[in-house]
């Protein structure tokens, strides 16, 4: 039997693939997995049905037989684990694709989604003109470090790996902002990212599941 | 040879134990683990030889033979495989574990960080009164749903594990914030951590480089 994991029925993203599903849609393409997906409401991820699967009351959810997890990040690298095509077979090399992992989601991602809610949510309050440049310029920092890191290479550290692969899905949510663009270097491994045959069907999946949940 | 921990010179928490640092410390110690530490001054981290190290310019880092790593925790994650004490050994079980750590880094320790910098950078700024409370409730949220999810037991799943080692250190992070007060189970759920032999013997450790750097 497939794995299951949860997504949106209907995502706030209208199908640009930001949601956190993504992730491990391409994850599961990039080591060959089929998988099945359960939709699931904005109503239904605060039930407790959901909140048994998820504490938090969030997608992406994975089942697989006994063993149900949440956090995209804990998800992709178990699937890394279990499969071949996203941890080098070297041991060190593999815990710095893990630590690639880490750096996305605790030093990148959080100052990214502080500008996206920001955005979105803080347009019309009487500080958003003060804030927002404090808020890009944190950003513009991680984006420089992680630059001069990647230093001209493909990929953060030699083949491409669930480190990468966690770093370009971050690095996707920026999109909105247009801070991508003041780092080519950066916009270009994005779009390396987002060449990968399994980063386009993961694409193309997700964005079928938009589609169909708005028909005109 | 035992491997090199990176840790704050003089930290700006007067041996609060909150730097990053003490994650790999309290690790080190559940699993036995002796360890040398660098102190390093806040010019140095922003210096070519640290950067080689911490693309990030940031504390901790991990040195081990040909092996250099940063990010807390994927520190935590590559002792916790190498040594026995911080991840059951049932596969199931240690993916949920991991997934509790993910969990404390990317669900918990944003908006935590967020509510942080806030207090301590934009006391004066129009927003402060405005925004505070809204910072609060983001980690409310959080903090309500990983209660409920506790629901009473002494850890998030079953045994002690780098799960709640990391989420513990996280909760910490709160101590100036009141909010844990709000939630007396989690509370005497970082007070659990606390009292463990080995959490006590790095905060020991991570305080006497503090005492040193300010004798008097
Ligand atoms: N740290 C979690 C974050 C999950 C998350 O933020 N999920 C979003 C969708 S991408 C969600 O469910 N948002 C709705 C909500 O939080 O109510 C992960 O990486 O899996
Ligand atoms: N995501 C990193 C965060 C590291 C971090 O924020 N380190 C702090 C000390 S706890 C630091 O070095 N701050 C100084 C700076 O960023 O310049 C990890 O978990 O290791």
């Amino acid at each position: 039997m497939a794995p299951t994991i949860t997504a949106f029925e209907s995502s706030p993203d209208r199908g640009r693939g930001q949601a956190r599903d993504m992730r491990l849609r391409w994850a599961l393409e990039e080591v060959g997995q089929p998988y099945d997906v359960r939709l699931v409401s904005f109503a239904a991820m605060k039930q407790p049905a959901h909140l048994a699967l998820h504490p938090f009351g969030q997608i992406p959810t994975y089942e697989d037989r006994d063993l149900a997890l949440f956090e995209s990040g804990a998800i992709v690298l178990h699937l890394a684990e279990r499969h071949d095509g996203l941890l080098p077979a070297d041991a060190s090399a593999r815990a710095r694709a893990i630590a690639w992992m880490f750096a996305a989601l605790n030093t990148l991602e959080p100052p990214i989604v502080e500008l996206g809610m920001a955005m979105l949510f803080e347009r019309d309050r009487s500080w958003y003109a003060e804030r927002l440049p404090m808020l890009q310029d944190r950003v513009r920092v991680r984006l420089g470090e992680l630059s001069r890191r990647l230093g001209g290479a493909d990929w953060l550290d030699g083949a491409f790996s669930a480190g990468d692969l966690m770093m370009v899905t971050v690095l996707r949510r920026l999109s909105a902002s247009g801070l991508l663009d003041e780092y080519p270097d950066l916009a270009a491994y994005v779009a390396r990212g987002e060449a990968r045959p399994a980063f386009k069907r993961a694409f193309a999946a997700q964005l079928a599941v938009f589609r169909a949940a708005s028909p005109h």
